[in-house]
């Protein structure tokens, strides 16, 4: 990479994680000169660049200063062959991470998934048998999409539960949420097409922008208050944008749950905007607290708003059945499925109804949600023990991860490198960003039992950034 | 459409059914005019698009002749805007299709799948049984990608006992063959490449083609013989090709079968002209005959051929489990699983890995191989007997489609939705074409058994057959 290339890179960074805000005046040129150690030519170059993307502007005898519109302008990875490189090099990153995450000698706090043993194994296996010791009249199409009539209207009567009006004829079932997500984008978007996604975000997001060709627009998320909807209007004014893929309960990773009014705000936002919503809904029953969130989809009314959500994360690991309501797609979501992977398969659909009739799931998830957050103030405890001062570890509502700052000089990823010789994993913030920030934050998984084991790999954690940081023990 | 777009799209469909061969020369334009009631400039502009795209030369003085290059022509249907949305409207025909052969009130002989009573369902069951007994010790990440390690191990050994060198690394497991085969395209492609297809051919790799924005060629299969390699070359040393997507074995929906020498040779040529071949070979363990026929990966020495199969056609439906033996490309088409499907679901790999632990497998087989053949022959016998003099029935070795030939002048789409009136379904050749050809064509699925209410279907379809070839009774 050219050196005005890292320097524009650099100052975009800065830009985004607020250490220049809206107005602030950028150094001068001669000070970054001074600053950086790079020739005049290559700081005016970045400049220019910066401006010409809409970063900067110039007031003529007054310097640089951050363009207004900076706060939601994040460029698309896909845009440029030398960004795209790099995206595929983040892709093959995430890859070894989650591997890394596999091996049962690692200390899984960098893994995406909640502790099995959480799960209602016996139960799940008894649906399972019943449904395998039924399996001889099966026919080769019954479960072909939308998917098995049971479960969906089983999923349809929850959403009622609710008070939202679902079809089971809009609800698709899918392998998993993953998919449910991946086909509600690929059935709203064309290739080139501006979709918005949070800054930091669920990393599936941005691989999927990245495989269908789709510019993104990054809006900023607060860990507590979640997505900025005056920078989501403005980014809507001023983009043409085709849908927008948000995590409304429990955000990954960053833990945040927008509020009710919020949720109408967003959905008639985008509805003014005549943009598709996609609700990644995956942690909505592990919420804290007395009731359920509602999803954004329970404010649609144009059919716009595609809700996903699947089992993993509550109920069940490896049986790959999610769904999407699909509002107005559910139609075009069937046809682009039954191109790519035909259908979800057909014992799991069948032991997933022949579970969820038992109606043993609700105190299922009454037990699971109190034993995850006694898990997660365990961790948060000790994290607060450990860790040296300065790192801020965000308390989630909800969930099973904690997403933890580390001093801005502190680098997530050589943390994880270092972490994983210790045989400890973290999942480092950069997976979550389409524009390679948050490199200084890390989410921790606190799903499993807190162990002895739990506690000293979180002391050798601390003792690595103590060096990181430079502090002596 | 305009009417000069007609008469282009009914040439183009003549010349590559080789009603028009190369060299040939067309009716004058006169002689057209004369024949079609389309006005002259209607026709010499339909002429002058033939002549831009290729497909035919003009020599002054003499006419217009098909041109040498035509043999192997088919213009992508993702080139242009018009012809992208005719292909939309074919997807929306085989999802409708595909849809019609899910009720059980319908006759089937439109459908895709071999009736699941010739499965072993009891055996499946019992396995499916014994897995779920074991789930309790499940671990979240124990069966991701590249798949459950056992049943991997099982597939190499398969392999093995056809003297092809298969390390079990080099298998991913994927839900069904057509996810291996979209993530093999996807792998070694990007938009625009050239990708060959056969014609006619599996409708899902005109459905992948489109969904990637890859560029078709298609090159002629014969019934009995399968793809033209002198043509393949011809296309191959003319277009930058990226990759090949072949049926070796009992293609569908022609039923035919590469000989060893076909297989090698177009190996070799694949080489040389560094082309990846996608090898789908779900119909392999249906042949006729006395020795399960070699895929082309046999004879593979570059890792360039994805070999993809799965058990949907020959042990178990609804499970949604396949595989991909993919050469060079494993790690990246793992990546690519992670990031849309993330796995195939784990009790699924688990229950086929027990069941072909039991090794009762290729006894199964073998019965199944005999039952199809003989319900083929009952099929075959009904259809020569019913249907008129005029209509071609191609007898295919192995698998359970025949592919069946109308007169040029009966329309088997027609035929598909006044069957469909009467309760039958079948498989229109429209379907198995990206230029829209084979519009007088349709396969018919022979794997059930063959009763009064079958005998009955196919009179009334000759019925229908007679009054579309204007037969009195």
């Amino acid at each position: 990479m050219a050196k005005y290339e890292d320097l524009v890179k650099r100052i975009r960074g800065q830009i985004t994680a607020e250490i220049w805000q809206v107005g602030d005046k950028l150094p001068s040129l001669r000070e970054q000169v001074l600053h950086s150690g790079l020739s005049l030519m290559t700081v005016m170059h970045a400049y220019q660049i910066l401006e010409s993307q809409g970063w900067i502007v110039s007031r003529p005898q007054s310097g640089y200063y951050v363009a207004p519109q900076a706060k939601f302008l994040a460029p698309s990875p896909t845009h440029e062959p030398v960004q795209r490189a790099e995206e595929v090099g983040i892709n093959a990153f995430i890859f070894d991470v989650l591997q890394a995450s596999r091996d049962p000698a690692i200390v899984p706090f960098g893994s995406a998934y909640p502790d099995p043993t959480l799960f209602p194994r016996q139960q799940i296996s008894k649906s399972l048998t019943t449904v395998a010791r039924a399996m001889t009249t099966l026919s080769a199409t019954d479960n072909l999409p939308p998917g098995n009539e049971d479960l969906r209207k089983i999923l349809a009567k929850r959403y009622a539960m609710q008070g939202i009006r679902i079809d089971p004829e809009e609800i698709v079932i899918t392998a998993g949420a993953l998919e449910s997500l991946n086909l509600s984008l690929q059935a709203v978007t064309q290739p080139c097409d501006w979709v918005i996604v949070e800054n930091p975000c669920f990393y599936g997001a941005l691989q999927a922008l990245e495989r269908l060709r789709l510019k993104a627009l990054s809006i900023a998320a607060h860990p507590e208050f979640g997505i900025d909807l005056a920078a989501l209007e403005e980014a809507l004014k001023t983009y043409p944008v085709r849908a927008c893929w948000l995590m409304t309960n429990i955000q990954n990773p960053l833990g945040c749950t927008l509020s009710v009014e919020k949720k109408q705000q967003l959905v008639a936002l985008l509805q003014r905007h005549n943009v598709y919503l996609i609700e990644d809904d995956v942690y909505g029953e592990l919420y804290a607290g007395g009731e359920k969130p509602l999803p954004a989809k329970a404010f649609d009314e144009t059919g716009m708003t595609m809700h996903c959500s699947s089992f993993s994360k509550s109920l069940v690991a490896g049986f790959r059945v999610g769904w999407v309501a699909a509002g107005n797609m559910a139609r075009k979501i069937q046809q682009l499925q039954l191109m790519s992977t035909l259908s979800t398969s057909a014992p799991m659909q069948l032991a997933l109804a022949n579970y969820l009739a038992t109606r043993s799931y609700d105190s299922h998830l009454r037990r699971l949600r109190r034993v995850m957050e006694q898990r997660k103030y365990a961790a948060w405890q000790s994290l607060r023990a450990h860790l040296p001062q300065g790192v801020n570890i965000n308390y989630s509502h909800g969930g099973y991860f904690l997403w933890v700052e580390l001093p801005i000089n502190v680098n997530a990823t050589e943390l994880y490198h270092r972490a994983l010789n210790e045989r400890i994993s973290i999942a480092p913030g950069q997976m979550f960003s389409a524009s390679n920030q948050y490199t200084n934050y890390f989410r921790f998984n606190v799903s499993h039992e807190w162990t002895d084991k739990s506690e000293k790999a979180v002391q050798k954690l601390a003792v690595i950034v103590r060096e990181m940081m430079g502090i002596a023990d």
